[in-house]
């Protein structure tokens, strides 16, 4: 099996995104992490542009990666200064690190305009800027800015800067589609025509500005590209990087190449959540093998078929990236997948039994009444709990008061009472929030604190809120979906009413029934 | 320049996506967007399945869309029932729709697995349904499904399905790849033999489940593919659908073919900021041309460059597709779109304007809380009005309470007092509803009354709220949009905040407000 050297740029490129930012912590972190899941190359950051870049090439020098190389990123030398007295090489030179990777210009538009030289002077600073470095004694890999707009404008002009990297001594020559514009069969011309004019390894730096990211990187591996530059989950400026979680599993799994070590890409679902906890990112549900819903299914034909044989709607098996196959709960799929999920209760239990029927008629009647528990699988837990005796109450006997009150000077304050029983208890308190189901949420914890003191552990991640039959205006109907988490596990809960509290109500309480009881009775089953 | 057809599957497969639901009411305002951007051919889901999608045909056949074709979707008919006696079939046929989309088998594992009968027979179920619709006089487009893992398993079967679909009469012949696992250039190998095997237009369904939905779309058109099947935002099962909000500009502006009628792409960003909020869902804010990030420019080098010439940092201008280019921390752009739009209430009006210039400042920082003016056209023209002075306001001072109780019975009563000054008076009055912004709603209708008795005319049409900021749990500042009508005309108005009840009163304010004094206003201007 070939081998394609895989380069993140998470740490560099990736925070160029709108939003993104990393401290020097969450960097050592997704080191960590990178390195564990046997990504070649890593992409540190600029040494000579700050002070905060320059702080983790220091700390990276105490500890390097064990299994990645790291690089050391920059430009070639400005045009008027030799590549020693260059600052940021000398930086790049010094930065501990063992590789480095310098952009240059391919494109005269860009030579002209922007580094306001002439064509000539721009190939030798390519040429010295890679000699400097290599006579550093690192590995240097060569990225050609525009690559491909250069190569539209002037594809000779473009040859020679290539060739001026190689003469400079360059390991890697990489192409790179820094504005994202150009089309896969172009990337296959100029791949193609570099593979026959230069000896150098090549490798391939996308953009995703036409939605071409993955495409345009595996079309030039498939013409010999042997190095391969992205980020986790696609992060980058304005429509992002090539997403390596997209294009490993395609090289890996459909065309025969070896990207990372044995047991990586089982890791790849669980990297790309874990670099977008710490990059604080929301996730991105429809990503191709990673996302949350990539191996979900809806509809009933198709659960059907997956039944009778997963191969019919799934390109590959959802475990060989770390993810798993979703069926779900909607009004289209039936009875014997119900039945799936109550075994883990009941094992004995069939489509016949009594507890399935008044379970399947229930949830018929609630999704009627507007439920949808595809994005609530706590809450469809609960129900299923609750038809094998497995449930307990949390609480009992609940009344609760909100209060929002705009006053003359356009004020607004929100403040909840609540009051519930806890064993043979009563208790009776109060809390105010920055909108009135905030200030019963806050209300509700506060009750059950004394009680259940591990609650402190769960938190809510997310709140949706979708109005039902828009076409009655106000006095519609909403469904809340909320997801909570205790720091190990995710689930999601639902509430519906025309009254937006009591549906937020149903949510919370559900929430904090699964994430405080379900654990405990699944500990129980497991002990026996 | 060649023309292809757009063929919009959101209404259908578009909702088998995670979270996806519409009802009659939102299909309805999709299609009349979509018919007013130029869309050739929308799905409009299955009229044989369920009762809301009967419902759907049956209004459309009062409304037909303008310049789009509507199409009813199903299957080949069953394997051993008569095309003119298959329950789907027929429906379609009384649909009212002009076209039909069904979908036959091609891969032999389906046939066999799926449908358990004979190749053969799935021949001929192709060929009878076919000749059946095209006997009612519809347009008909055959969908191969799992065409190119069929091709992969038996080229020739593959190829005879669809010579029997070009027997029974079909228009078009799409090659669909259904589990979105088929890499690019074996797409561009199997279009090739099918263009020189079948004299059929042929179409391309993809999915994105290796990233490359719009990548195997293109290929396909450069292959000879004149149609192409997407929906807007790629919503869709698991990894979505190809998305045409990437695919129609790059058909357009890079492959020199002609998509949607003179004018239709610049409508392209506001559409996919449409459909996303009629389906309540979250924008992907990275989407190639239509998101907000897509010219979105950071780093400083890129910055700079971008102002010496766009081109060194831009694959395409952003103006085409009715998106901007947004310098991130230097709001720059967008002054003279607001031009466009004041020039109604003071002709004279200049970019350098002190009210020009206001309003600009006041929508960067409304944005920046989270309003979205997009479906808030009803909000936008009340600060135009309050910028050139042609606003009044409906009533001052106000104060407002609500009460939610939830009683130990599990009964939920919503009470709102209203107090709100109107001319020298002062009118404070009560009232209960639904849930607590439908008694806020009936309570300032109540004091308005009097004195506006047109507002019995005004109706809310649709409540959606959207919560932003999704990981602070319920303490997020939450976006609610509504839409009202006094019968004649349709507006939204947009409120926000972290409190739901204070975000709903800015929108219904602005709702009642643009109602009863725009037009006025308006009319006012009129007559002189």
């Amino acid at each position: 099996m070939d081998r394609v050297r895989i380069y993140d740029a998470t740490l560099r490129d990736g925070t160029q995104g709108e939003g993104m930012s990393l401290s020097v912590e969450d960097k050592l972190l997704i080191v960590g992490r990178l390195d564990d899941v046997g990504i070649d190359y890593i992409e540190g950051g600029f040494p000579g542009s700050n002070p905060k870049d320059r702080e983790f090439f220091e700390l990276m020098r105490k500890q390097p990666p064990k299994h990645s190389k790291l690089v050391a990123f920059g430009s070639t030398r400005r045009a008027r200064v030799k590549a020693s007295d260059d600052p940021g090489l000398r930086a790049i030179a010094q930065s501990g690190a063992p590789a480095a990777a310098i952009f240059g210009k391919t494109w005269g538009l860009h030579v002209r305009e922007v580094l306001r030289t002439s064509l000539e002077n721009n190939l030798n600073m390519i040429e010295d800027s890679v000699a400097f470095l290599k006579a550093a004694g690192l590995e240097v890999v060569y990225d050609a800015e525009h690559f491909f707009d250069g190569y539209r404008d002037s594809a000779e002009y473009a040859l020679e800067t290539l060739k001026a990297a190689a003469r400079g001594g360059a390991d890697w020559l990489v192409l790179c589609d820094t504005n994202g514009g150009t089309l896969t069969w172009d990337v296959v011309q100029a791949v193609g025509d570099v593979m026959a004019n230069v000896g150098t390894p090549v490798g391939i730096h996308a953009h995703n500005d036409s939605g071409l990211g993955a495409a345009n990187s595996l079309a030039a591996v498939r013409c010999g590209a042997t190095q391969v530059h992205g980020t986790i989950n696609g992060y980058g400026e304005r429509c992002g990087n090539a997403d390596l979680c997209t294009i490993v599993p395609t090289l890996e799994l459909k065309m025969n190449k070896r990207c990372l070590p044995e047991g990586g890409l089982h890791k790849l679902t669980e990297l790309s959540l874990y670099v977008a906890e710490i990059a604080n990112q929301a996730l991105n549900e429809t990503s191709p093998y990673v996302g949350k819903s990539a191996f979900a299914h809806k509809g009933g034909m198709h659960v059907d078929a997956i039944q009778k044989n997963p191969l019919s709607y799934e390109h590959v098996d959802p475990k060989r990236v770390g993810n798993r196959r979703r069926v779900l709960l909607s009004e289209l799929s039936g009875r014997s997948l119900i039945l799936d999920k109550a075994r883990e209760y009941a094992p004995g239990v069939n489509k016949d039994s009594h507890e399935i029927r008044r379970l399947f008629d229930e949830l018929g009647e609630r999704e009627l009444q507007g439920y949808l528990f595809e994005g609530a699988e706590g809450s469809f837990q609960l129900m299923l709990m609750k038809a094998f005796g497995k449930h307990e109450e949390l609480f009992h006997r609940v009344g609760f008061r909100i209060i929002v009150d705009k006053d003359i000077e356009g004020r607004v304050t929100s403040e909840a009472t609540i009051k519930i029983g806890l064993g043979d208890r009563q208790v009776h308190t109060a809390a105010e929030g920055g909108g009135p189901v905030d200030a019963l949420d806050t209300a509700l914890r506060k009750a059950l604190r004394e009680f259940y003191p591990e609650i402190r552990n769960i938190h809510l991640t997310d709140y949706k809120v979708r109005v039902l039959e828009g076409a009655d205006g106000t006095a519609s109907k909403v469904r809340v979906l909320m997801e909570s988490t205790d720091g190990q596990t995710l689930w999601g809960t639902v509430g519906v009413s025309e009254n937006i509290i009591e549906a937020s109500w149903q949510a919370l309480v559900d929430s904090l029934e699964y994430g405080l009881l379900y654990k405990k009775a699944r500990n129980g089953n497991a002990g026996k």
